[in-house]
């Protein structure tokens, strides 16, 4: 493994309501500076959420992406709050998006979404033994959840729609996880 | 398909030197107002690229992400240059970052990142018929590459250097179009 950079000096150069963006100066091992740009870590992580029915499908939710403008499918997911675990936020999110609790929660891996500009991590948690039980989130609307069988996950990558990359990731790693 | 919300207002509230945070006022279709935050898009995307050598394994790199301060390892990736498309850009940051060229390029994918607050798109190009050649980009040092063989992808996943979520669709994408 190589010798981390060593860090020169941290500035925070920019500020809003959600975002604090730092400025890095490093010096790498072989000597050479470099003056990188990250959005700072806030809270206590999110998490993904698969639920998986007794007939191997998967609970998608469409979901307005102002990133996008657009909708999207993909998987509900949130931060953690104060006091909770990965499970106890998975269970909640679930509740709030698809309007399912889950008996059954198994994690499967910690992921980064862009590390190279930010710290930010999400842990993908498989949800299953699901009942039928809605709770109150802060959502603006009420969340379509679509049915997806986990064998035909190839045919959802064509969809134009599903295109986040944690979402996929966590789909794979399903199929994989259950197939042991 | 819903009804998209219609925006209000779109205000730029934080200005770095890569970043630009927008604050963007809605109003769902059912009469419900939220002002939500985003990273505003800037550049002509980005390429994520899956070298494939003929013994079916795939090359990573060993980089350093400021953003978790600490090596991680990856596929090659990089921004579109100006007059670039997808997999002239492939092809660039492939030699660029693991020394190699490519002479068949396949487009797998377009992914995103978070749309929930960034509207930031990368697309996943398959990179065979491999030959040496090295390009000098803006890398601060040489990256290490590593040889992992497709097959044993559910092994990666339990490595904890291994994490990027774009990353991991990815090769998992990759394994399913190369069965084909």
């Amino acid at each position: 493994m190589p010798v981390k950079p060593e860090i020169l000096k941290v500035t925070n150069t920019a500020n809003s309501r959600l975002f604090k963006v730092e400025e890095i100066e490093l010096r790498f091992s072989n000597g050479v500076e470099r003056t990188y740009e990250r959005l700072a870590n806030r809270g206590r992580g999110a998490v993904m959420i698969i639920p998986v029915t007794e007939d191997n499908e998967v609970l998608l939710i469409r979901e307005y992406a102002v990133g996008l403008e657009d909708y999207t499918l993909t998987l509900p997911k949130g931060l953690i709050d104060p006091g909770e675990d990965e499970h106890q936020a998975a269970d909640r999110e679930l509740k709030e998006e698809a309007g399912f609790g889950s008996h059954k929660l198994d994690t499967l891996k910690v992921m980064t979404s862009a590390p190279n500009y930010m710290g930010h991590k999400i842990t993908a948690v498989v949800a299953r033994e699901l009942y039928p039980c809605r709770l109150q989130g802060d959502e603006p609307e009420e969340m379509e959840v679509v049915k997806w069988p986990l064998e035909k996950l190839d045919q959802l990558l064509l969809d134009e729609d599903f295109t986040e990359a944690r979402a996929i990731a966590a789909l794979y790693m399903t199929r994989s996880f259950l197939q042991k």
